[in-house]
C-alpha cells in the first residue's frame, strides 16, 4: 500500500493534505465512537430525526471518515454484544487535536443542543491508535 | 470525492475490486468494535503479548481496515466516556457477510484459545450502515 501511495503522491493525484486510507495502512489514528439510545425507540419521527442530524453532523470537514449505523448481533459473539443502542456513530480523525476541533465546533454544540431531547444514554469511547 | 474516485476509476488508477475509502464518501459498512480489558492490566508483558496479537489478527485479508488503540478521555466527553478497557479494536468490513468470514476464520479462533485467558472482560459493538 506504501507504494500505492508513494506512487500517487509521486504523480501529483494526492494533493496537499487529502488523505487516502487505504486497506491495511491503518490510517485510522484516532477513532471516536458514540452510542445512542433513543428516549423514545418506539418514535420513528425522533429516531429519524436523530440519525438524519447526526448524519449531517458527519459532514464537517475535520472528520476523516463515517460511519453512522444500526445495531447487528452475531451468533458468534451474542454473549459479549451489547445491541441495545439505536445508533452508531464511528468517526475517524487523523489526530486527537481533529477531534478536539470536532467536539468544540459551533455545529456540534447546536447537534447537541437541538438533539440532546432524543437521547436517553449516550457513552463515548475514544481511542488512538 | 465522487469525482476523484471517478477520474481514479477511469484512469485505471483503481485495480478491480480494489477498495478507495476516502473523507466522506463513507466507505465503512461495517464497524466490529472490540474491547478488550486485560486481565492484569498492572502485567506489560500480557498486555503487550494481547496487543500483538490482535495486531497480527488484523492482517487478516477480508478486513478492510484495522484500528488497534488506547483510551482517551477528553474533557468535553469525560462524564459519559468509558476509558477503562485496555486495547480497542476498530475492524472495518464491506458487509455483514465479511465480518462473518473473519470471525469463522481459523486464526481469529486460533486467537481467541491463544489469548483469552489475558483478558478478563471483552465487549463487542457491531454495526452496519
Amino acid at each position: 500500500m506504501k507504494n500505492r501511495r508513494a506512487f500517487l503522491q509521486t504523480s501529483g493525484l494526492l494533493a496537499a493534505g487529502a488523505a487516502l486510507p487505504s486497506a491495511k495502512d491503518s490510517n485510522m489514528k484516532f477513532i471516536h465512537h458514540v452510542l445512542f439510545w433513543a428516549k423514545n425507540p418506539g418514535n420513528q419521527a425522533e429516531v429519524t430525526q436523530l440519525r438524519n442530524a447526526i448524519v449531517e453532523l458527519g459532514k464537517l470537514p475535520m472528520i476523516q471518515m463515517v460511519h453512522v449505523g444500526s445495531p447487528v448481533v452475531t451468533e458468534f459473539d451474542k454473549s459479549v454484544t451489547d445491541g441495545s443502542y439505536t445508533v452508531s456513530v464511528v468517526m475517524v480523525f487523523e489526530s486527537a487535536a481533529k477531534e478536539n476541533e470536532y467536539l468544540h465546533h459551533p455545529l456540534h454544540l447546536k447537534f447537541i443542543n437541538e438533539n440532546k431531547h432524543l437521547w436517553g444514554k449516550v457513552s463515548v469511547t475514544d481511542s488512538i491508535a
